[in-house]
């Protein structure tokens, strides 16, 4: 993509209304631009981490026997009422709203009521089971603290994945299978996580949640220094410098974090009210046992955000960057501007994912500030300075290398292919 | 995919609350399932397609400089009381609620208020245009006869393509790329189509709808049957049997027919009231010149069902079916189970997609009715009777060919290669 083009402007200054360090470096560096509290447009390069992210998701989700489906926003108000969420918690967390016949309906913030009823249209036996269905699609909650960027959102990416099993055992493997699944999506986002019991309801110990420990967070969270045992601060019985009760070695320590996934065993808090029973091996009628498990797309891209940045700006790991190269052209030159393009062309032919800075009315020092403040994994400097060599620098490493064009098209074609 | 694991049932009879073709066919599939009156879920194999024509349509906006972005659904009443629109149409199109503190907003049908304003932020001088954005996205309208399945819903699928011009000149080239564009889209759906022209409000001529001739259609169009110039009724100031007012030789017929896609060009009735204006070359303010333009990918997916069926189900034009084979193994016994497999396995490894309807306890009757209701294009059948061969048929042709395991993979790579 030529920078000259993009659709998107770099800040200098951090906009006024936003306190979180995800809003103000995304809106900065021209990936978000923010409609009103808690709901954002991503642009053009927003939309592409955020898409890789969804990508990152659903090849998990399908390595488990995911299948994708995509569910309503829109749902009527008596699904709701079967399970009393209509209203409690209803408006406190749901858009509720009206068509022009009186009908009501609510704002998807979750599905259940939704998967539940509709699994029961298909599912009849055993022999149907176990079955797993996830959807990425976008959520609503009437949110009355908007004020983290992509970490809470009134409008919001979600990945929800919901099993269904014929015991509680089975959903105990594949519960652990999910956990497992939700591991490796946030390691290849590079984000290092705690997994946390947290409250289980009525009808489990714990459900987990993915915490990601960071300043800018909104729960809090005791984990162990030398076990990474944790828990959630709402449910836990004891405190911080407290013996780690797993490990009975280490100590537990406090911290704020941002909760970017969770998975819970609902075992027949749905199925019982909306009647979902499936005939067993011998004839006899049982209630379907279920599970459920959320990634929020949006809100991981912010969290990489909040842990990956630097005075400069953002630090996007490798797999969910924008572009995995910003190629910078100083100067302005018909010689210089016709190198650039040779090597511009050349990297895109390697099917290599390229942001080409050809802005022609832009300082050298600007230019190293946008692509300082963008984050993009690897830099390729072109100037007259250079000759037949290429700058390229590390975004998150100082060292700048000069290296032959040849040199750098075959170090980037092997790692491409490594990837 | 294996059809003993696919989630979604095929139904031998129409649902009794649907009367549209597409809805019907649709549903006794297994591609969707209705939650309320024009509110569809997909399940997996309705996505696919939905996702196969999304993806068509991005290719071709990308074609034309097209960047993709994404904006919210959820909008802010006061955007939409400066263009006047809150009010007119107001509810009469739009789903407007509140949040806890009172505060307003509509759910998106279009977005003229919400990239309008956008565009403001970013665009200020000649230099910045033009500039072609467009977003793939859930749209809302508060449909009052929400009974044609996909062809009208109440929560769809719409790209939406924004085009900003520094005058009228450059819309209208870009608008005739836009055009061509289009109908490259429907060609590669496999959708006839005929570019109509309909009301251009107050500011243009004409709009142009893309068309699609069906009983079903919902819209009445004029056309001529020779030079196939046509005319929505509502701005026609001839009727049926008239001469042609292009090629004055051939003659006007009436029919009714879907709108799968229309574009418009605005002009200066957005970047107005949102005083969207850029510095010319010498220094002077000028207002944007904008254009607009639209596909349901949603509707496209209805309107093929409409358009490509028989009694027997759905035929879905190759680039856009769920599958591209159908895999269907009559009999259950150890050896046919094998040779199934090997031959699923070796077309999966060919990059095929392939629907392997492994299913133990379905009769071959059964298995064939679901094949053609399904309607992917080849099917491949294995059965003891056949030996070392398998049957091969079309789904749009009676014909059925014996062919050698070895040949129909040597066909089916080299078909794909074609692509």
């Amino acid at each position: 993509m030529r920078q000259s083009k993009l659709f998107g402007k770099t800040l200098k200054q951090a906009p006024k209304d936003e306190v979180s360090i995800n809003a103000i470096l995304l809106t900065r560096a021209g990936f978000i631009d923010k409609l009103s509290a808690g709901i954002y447009t991503y642009l053009p390069l927003g939309l592409r981490v955020l898409n890789k992210i969804k990508n990152i998701v659903r090849e998990e989700m399908n390595a488990i026997g995911g299948q994708e489906i995509l569910m309503p926003a829109l749902q009527p108000k008596e699904l709701w009422e079967k399970t009393g969420r209509w209203t409690k918690p209803g408006k406190e967390v749901m858009f509720q709203l009206e068509d022009r016949s009186g009908k009501e309906y609510g704002l998807g913030w979750t599905h259940e009521e939704i998967i539940t009823p509709l699994v029961k249209k298909i599912v009849s036996s055993y022999k149907d089971l176990p079955l797993y269905l996830y959807q990425i699609q976008d959520k609503f909650r009437d949110e009355p603290r908007a004020k983290s960027g992509l970490l809470r959102g009134l409008e919001f990416s979600m990945k929800d994945l919901y099993s269904f099993h014929t015991d509680e055992k089975d959903l105990e493997e594949y519960y652990q299978k999910a956990l497992k699944a939700y591991q490796k999506v946030f390691k290849r986002c590079s984000l290092e996580l705690l997994v946390t019991e947290a409250s289980g309801g009525s009808f489990s110990k714990y459900s987990h949640e993915f915490q990601v420990l960071t300043p800018s967070g909104e729960d809090i969270i005791f984990y162990c220094q030398k076990c990474f045992y944790a828990q959630n601060k709402e449910i836990a019985k004891f405190k911080a410098d407290d013996k780690c009760p797993k490990c009975k070695s280490g100590k537990m320590a406090e911290g704020k974090s941002i909760e970017v996934g969770n998975i819970f065993q609902l075992k027949t808090k749905y199925s019982s009210p909306f009647d979902l029973f499936y005939t067993d091996q011998n004839g006899k009628q049982k209630p379907v046992i279920m599970g459920c498990y959320g990634i929020g797309p949006s809100r991981v891209m912010g969290s990489v955000v909040e842990v990956h940045h630097d005075q400069q700006g953002i630090i996007w790991p490798k797999i969910i960057a924008p572009y995995q190269i910003h190629l910078l052209m100083l100067g302005s030159e018909n010689e210089l501007g016709k190198k650039a393009k040779t090597v511009y062309n050349k990297l895109l032919a390697q099917g290599l994912e390229i942001l080409f800075d050809d802005r022609l009315d832009i300082s050298a020092g600007q230019k190293f500030a946008d692509s300082d403040l963008i984050g993009i994994p690897y830099r390729l400097v072109i100037s007259n300075k250079t000759k037949d060599k290429v700058e390229v620098k590390r975004r998150n490493e100082k060292e700048v290398k000069l290296m032959e064009i040849k040199e750098l098209f075959k170090k980037l074609t092997s790692e491409q292919s490594d990837k």
